[in-house]
């Protein structure tokens, strides 16, 4: 600490630094790696960067919660990694659009509407051609093994035979008439089995390409939306397959190379999994070792891997191995193809992956995320095709499986049926409500989805919310009632401080859980003992009749705040650079817009008039276009004026309302219009029944009949109901109704004969005795 | 990984796990410790907690940038600690307001309103009055050491002495009689010296604290609102030495009981620097060891320490050794009190800090921050209570000093006068663009203000500006282009990737200088860089007329704005809890109002095609004018470009400034250009003059003239300067320019007198003999 220089002086330096330290660990970031079946210390091959692939939907239909167990549960993960552990991310995800499922699913729709548009009327080609496909469908489900499947296809069938009898009585009664309802009931409960019928027969000749893209198109524009409306953060990189054929092509043949691919007779690619598995370096079946050798599940697995259109024992029959799976099919007829060496096919689904994340990621991923049920053979193969292409021992750190997701016990699935769609969810629940459950089952648990489940993630969300609510009223309060800042600044007495340690530790706890595999089941009951404990404290200021300390409030709120950010459960701004004023001062839409309106309104003026002059009609056009189309969407109405355009600001929901307004007003109208005929022709049609009335019944009447006891044969009231006489002035009345109504009806009946020829046949006879 | 198990069944089980690694380490956080000299490895004591203790101002007068370099400066190390390296940062700061320096000011104040209000209309009075007080003020010129303080003392009695006359002057020429203005200019410059004067005869007469308070109070509610005016966070836990007292007294006995500190006569308590650096466990003045035993220097240590109203003889007297200093201080008359078992006092400066930070820090201390020039003796003193206070050797680990703001080269400081107020430079920078200049100088640097500096910072804040309209303009379009959400994401092709690979190792640049204690500096150049290639990209795509990879722009533009938010540049959403829906919609002005934007500008575009096409000039010239007259006014920048339109919103303010900017460097240029001219004039004048040197005059021409002594009849040399006589060689070159000179005056004198009857007849005049 002192050093003697020259000539006795002495100078002083700074001593020896010894930093205190704590006792325990610092707590570092563990993920359970499907890999080892164990939670590893999460270590980034390259600094704090982290090369995150997921496997994206195959996009064939619409997305369910099934789905969004796996994209929004590795969604907290990627995020809780970036927002948390401050990695930097590179998320990397794929699109399957082309696939078997998808092309097959193309084509039935294809057939399916081309069939209804041609034989819709017709029950009896209908019901004809629903036995052939019945019959079909039945060999499927002879065939198939798992027994939720052959349950549901089961229903299907008993289902569709209810069905046609309910069509086939209802025509008996009719006596052979059918109505559109009925044929549209029909077609609408056997739409799958005639599909597969239709595609089993005809298949073959559909060839557009457009066809398959077409659809596949539509299911990923459903899926990016569903995602976004679920607030799940969109890939940095998106591959699609069509998009990386050269690349994949590129990748089977050094695979080939290497020794671990050949070719069969009709062009397609195998990969050899006992050559690749006979080197020493590597290990098929890395994530599900039992799989390999097990006969039982090895036909599902062999369907799940090639597709069902690849299954054909044609083709199969000339694979080395049972357990060899195709990365290069040749397409048949009725199938999409590219060019390759071998002839005209189209990728397996396996090297898809492999390739994609190779050709933006590289040789070295850290961390290969997706589904629990996709572990073998899709991920299992994508391993085993990547080392082959590096022919290395590794490509992949860690291994993620997000955890099912659980319906009444059963997975929830396209293929049984059983799925909510993330549409219908969020008709329900909101996208934070969805979410906080999910965090309430940590990513790789299996999640049992339930409203009571739903139900305590709704109670969490209020349990929160009425924390803030009371805090931000406190904050507001002390800021109007202290007119300083310096007042909102409370010293930490004995009783905060104690609490402060408290929340200090709760943060220290929801960390470590973090760490551990990124729990977040625990981190949500921790911020519900965060939040206990600052109602508990709110509560003991109230009683004690003192304000609470607003910092220490605003630490605690700030916090939960900043972990539900972190989750995704609020929303963060993402737009890009600097803002461009304070968001405060916009409060009034209009007077924000209007400004920029009239600079486009008073420049279209002045083009409208240079193009009127030059006689311009191009430029008029697109001067209309503007009014007409562009504007009325945005919820702008321009007026042309004889001396100046006039501009109309109305927002698209009143523009809305009005034309439903106008709509309802219209409708009334018309119903106001048909009520007033209907009571008109009831009136006419009472009227017409009662000249129908022979005379000796009109006394007889309801109404009529209650006033009289007795009758003479002319069917005359003799006594009225308590039993008098009728008087012989009454009796006179009495016959005079009786003859005007005899003279009414015989004209009426003669008439009425004449009138069974003409336009009121049918009410004739309905009437008529 | 396979395991025999009985009756020879094999069992296959997961392989061992070979994680791949990288080659390099992954880098850490390392911060400049004071306490070492060097960058240190960052391990807070517990988990990733880190309990950070600033120390806050000493609330007498206005905040400056001075001030700023410290706060704002530490602002930006907490914000990289929570929010880049996601440490539970716990943020505790003191408020001085109880001080030496506020007692005085509080007193001064109080009197001189006192006085103004007694004597304000009698000049003769204040006259009197001032000359008096001069007399004691040069009393403290004359004892000030420090030189720029010297010469600040100087030029203020410089100053009021000329006010003085210039007032008496104006009083002769009216006769005695005075306006308000003369004697509120005189009071006004004599303020500091008068008040002065008044606390050292009646300071002792102000007894009540709440004129104490009230000034703290102000210049407390100043510095809050200042810091927030610079997006400085505030504190999690703010502790004022008012409400601090009794804690105080607690800290100080117990060091009493340790027996590092002993009572004076008076009631005062010092610390015995001594007795602790006897005790081999301790080590005073860790931070400046050098400073022990400084005799040079220990003077205006001293006083700092102390402060002014505490250093009286009587009370230094009795100290047992010169480096000892307060921990309690007897109160005089005029000076506010606390009750103690010493009698009526006020804490000293350094035992503040260390009591108030133990009681709400507890023993252990992760980091110390505070302004570079409180190291000693504030800071030793702090770091060697708080050892005496646990007995122990060590108390924080980090000592963190921000580096000083310098003007003009002096340390911006009150006592120099030479400050800038934070509400002055706010109005003429924006806080974003003061952040930018402190990001540009790291933390721990001196950071040298000027003009000069700030230019850079603007024209950074542009650079990354521009680039986020651009961006922001193509992906606009990209969504109003496409339908369709998957159209969004293209490919990345070569191109990309090799971008995307440069991006990734950027990134990993910038954590590596984050890690590098915090090292603003290269990350600004490193983002600099970034940008620079997404510009890159941009004009190499339009020159290929082919649109950008939205999602590559994106992730570029997303990630230099998660730095800059991360630095506080952009503002992040201080929201608690759930926003609700009203806040959700309308906090996006640009969201807003951008599909109107968008609308226009396809219009005009449109428009412009077709008048290009049908060569209609007028609608061109209209095209031109909405973009470079109509729009500009409401904050749209719109720029032509090859493929399309871009729109950039840009805030009117900005617009202007940077018109301003434009103004001012076309200024700058033509000043440039005008000096040019002059200094080109000059030395064509010069050239002329030179022509009209008459032969014999010009070996006499200063600069020629000193080398010769003696001169012939035509004026050409004969001896040098030091008597020797001119060699033949040497006269001959001297006879030839002689000649020389005589052609050229000779021709000149011809011309020039032909010139005086033309436009050159001034010059002549001036020039000629």
């Amino acid at each position: 600490m002192t050093i003697e220089l020259e000539h006795g002086y002495v100078k002083r330096i700074v001593p020896e630094w010894k930093p205190m330290t704590g006792s325990e660990k610092k707590p570092e970031l563990y993920l359970y790696n499907s890999l080892t079946r164990h939670k590893e210390l999460f270590k980034p091959v390259t600094g704090n960067q982290v090369k995150f692939y997921i496997c994206g939907p195959t996009v064939y239909d619409s997305t369910h919660l099934g789905h969004a167990r796996t994209f929004l549960s590795l969604d907290i993960v990627r995020r809780v990694l970036t927002n948390y552990f401050n990695y930097d991310v590179l998320f990397v995800m794929n699109m399957t659009d082309i696939d078997d499922k998808i092309i097959k699913r193309a084509r039935q729709n294809y057939l399916f509407d081309h069939y209804v548009a041609k034989t819709c009327k017709n029950f009896n080609q209908i019901a004809k051609d629903l036995s052939s496909a019945l019959i079909l469908f039945k060999e499927q489900y002879e065939a198939e093994t798992e027994m939720d499947k052959k349950q549901m296809l089961d229903k299907m069938i008993v289902k569709t035979n209810e069905v046609v009898k309910s069509v086939e009585k209802e025509l008996q009664a009719k006596k052979g008439a059918t109505s559109d309802d009925h044929i549209g009931l029909l077609l609408n409960s056997a739409r799958d089995i005639l599909s597969e019928w239709l595609d089993a027969n005809l298949g073959k000749t559909v060839s557009d390409h457009a066809i398959f893209d077409k659809l596949a198109k539509k299911y990923e524009n459903e899926f990016h939306h569903d995602m976004s409306s679920l607030y799940v953060l969109p890939p940095h990189v998106l591959t699609r397959v069509s998009e990386y054929v050269p690349e994949i092509v590129a990748y089977v043949e050094r695979i080939i190379k290497h020794g671990y691919a050949y070719k069969t007779s009709d062009g397609s690619i195998y990969f050899d999994t006992v050559s690749f598995e006979s080197n020493p370096k590597h290990f098929y079946a890395k994530l599900v070792p039992e799989a390999y050798g097990d006969t039982e599940n090895a036909h599902k697995h062999l369907k799940e891997s090639e597709g069902e259109l690849s299954m054909g024992t044609d083709r199969l029959q000339e694979k080395k191995n049972p357990s060899d799976f195709a990365l290069w099919k040749s397409s048949k007829e009725g199938e999409p193809f590219w060019d390759s060496p071998w002839g005209k096919g189209r990728p397996g689904w396996h090297i898809e992956c492999s390739a994609m994340n190779s050709a933006v990621l590289g040789e070295k991923l850290d961390i290969h995320g997706g589904g629990y049920d996709l572990k073998f053979p899709h991920h299992d193969n994508e391993i085993a095709l990547c080392e082959a292409y590096l022919d290395n021992e590794n490509w992949v750190n860690y291994f993620l499986h997000a955890g099912t997701l659980k319906i009444a016990g059963l997975k929830m699935s396209k293929s049984l049926k059983n799925f909510i769609t993330i549409r219908q969810a969020l008709e329900t629940y909101t996208a934070r409500q969805l979410r906080i459950l999910f965090l309430m089952h940590t990513w790789s648990e299996i999640l049992d989805y339930s409203d009571q489940a739903m139900e305590q993630a709704l109670q969490f969300e209020k349990f929160c919310n009425e924390f803030f609510l009371t805090v931000k009223n406190y904050l507001r309060r002390a800021q109007s009632q202290c007119s300083d800042e310096a007042s909102s600044y409370q010293k930490f007495e004995a009783e905060e401080l104690q609490r402060l340690e408290k929340f200090l530790s709760i943060k220290q706890e929801i960390h470590a859980a973090l760490c551990d595999s990124v729990d977040t089941r625990t981190v949500i009951e921790k911020l519900r003992e965060m939040v206990k404990m600052g109602n508990e404290y709110i509560r003991d200021k109230e009683k004690q009749n003192v304000i609470p300390n607003c910092n220490f409030l605003r630490n605690l709120a700030e916090y939960v705040t900043s972990i539900l950010k972190v989750f995704g459960t609020i929303p963060e701004s993402s737009q890009i650079g600097f803002p461009t004023e304070t968001s405060e001062s916009i409060d009034n839409k209009e007077e924000l817009v209007m400004p920029y309106f009239n600079a486009l309104a008073e420049f279209r003026e002045a083009i409208r008039n240079l193009a009127i002059e030059a006689k311009n009609n191009n430029i008029l056009a697109e001067c209309d276009r503007l009014r007409d189309e562009i504007l009325p969407e945005l919820g702008v109405r321009l007026e042309d004026r004889k001396n100046q355009t006039c501009v109309k600001l109305v927002d698209r929901e009143t523009l809305r309302r009005e034309q439903e307004q106008k709509k309802a007003f219209e409708a009334a109208k018309q119903a106001e219009k048909l009520h007033l005929q209907k009571e008109r022709e009831e009136k006419e049609a009472a009227k017409e029944a009662a000249k129908r009335i022979p005379p000796e019944e009109i006394f007889r009447q309801p109404n009529e009949a209650e006033k009289y006891l007795k009758f003479d044969e002319k069917g005359i009231p003799t006594h009225t109901a308590d039993g008098e006489e009728i008087s012989k002035k009454q009796r006179k009345k009495l016959e005079a109704a009786w003859e005007k109504q005899q003279k009414l009806y015989e004209q009426t009946m003669k008439n009425g004969y004449a009138g069974m020829n003409g336009h009121s046949k049918q009410n004739g006879t309905m009437n008529g005795h």
